[in-house]
């Protein structure tokens, strides 16, 4: 089964591409002129995202967006975390965690599926803490501050295999690709 | 000459109407559905968000949509200011900039105002510096750490008239008002 994935990040495609080989999902990567709604909620940004992509690809297509909320910060950087890591980055988040005792965090992933029928929604979220300092350089993003419940590596530490062992992104592809295998729809 | 004003924001309200009272222009402020743009772009946001206001109200309408951008967190908070705002608030933008010399800041506002001839968009800027710690309870925002340039004062120490002859939004709204009201639509 092939399904495109609207993104431009080369990254994201990676990780998502191995978990959907597991189900015998094909991702095509393709740029879908990407108008987002600011919105301080994931969901609406996906679905409004996914249904632009539908258009312009007139095929069935995925978007996925993704935040790191912390929860000291009151969920700060969340729906905005690309604009904030392009602008403050990783070393803005760490000062603003200073002397911050509570350095619980989740990332939170959501994939909107567009197709003929409509839009479906998957979510993914991994709760872990931010590091104390920047460690690793695999990954992107915010990934050298995230240390993930259950291990003490951050994910900029781990290669695909392992960070997709406990990613949001790689669990919403995961339920992704299990509807579409076993309920989707069948003339994909 | 009355034209709407779609915002949810009572302070903004009270400063564009101080404005625009000077020009004969009277502001109506009115509750549109918002729905933002995520864009990094002011312009974009405000153009959009007064097509729907006006599809919405059906008579002339502006939108205002204003960002704080530090330059030496390259432009953040700019266009996500009012997330950043309920999020990391004014302590968190203070503790970003500790230790940070460069202290040059600008706010920006751009007025879209949509009528049955289309959009037109006004721009205010003002120069300033993000005080060392926050000053005064008047304004919003990140009023209390925005001193302008040829000011002492940061914005939430100055009343509304005051806050006026060097604010952003205050110059967005003249602009508009003077064009409305030279070149604008005569049947307002």
């Amino acid at each position: 089964m092939r399904v495109y994935f609207a993104t431009s990040n080369v990254h994201k495609v990676e990780e998502a591409k191995h978990v959907a080989r597991e189900y015998g999902v094909e991702l095509i990567p393709t740029q879908a002129p990407k108008i987002e709604l600011q919105s301080d909620n994931l969901r609406d940004v996906a679905v409004y995202a996914a249904v632009l992509a539908y258009q312009h690809v007139k095929a069935p297509v995925i978007v996925e967006d993704a935040g790191l909320f912390i929860i000291a910060l009151k969920g700060f950087p969340g729906p905005y975390s690309s604009y904030v890591y392009k602008t403050i980055g990783v070393n803005g988040l760490l000062k603003l965690m200073e002397g911050v005792e509570d350095r619980r965090a989740y990332f939170l992933s959501v994939v909107a599926f567009a197709y003929s029928e409509g839009v479906k929604v998957f979510y993914g979220r991994v709760d872990g803490e931010i590091a104390r300092e920047a460690r690793g350089s695999k990954g992107f993003g915010f990934d050298p501050i995230f240390i993930p419940k259950g291990s003490t590596k951050t994910f900029a530490e781990m290669d695909v295999e392992e960070k997709n062992r406990y990613s949001h992104r790689a669990q919403a592809i995961r339920r992704f690709c299990e509807w579409l295998v076993n309920e989707g729809p069948s003339h994909l």
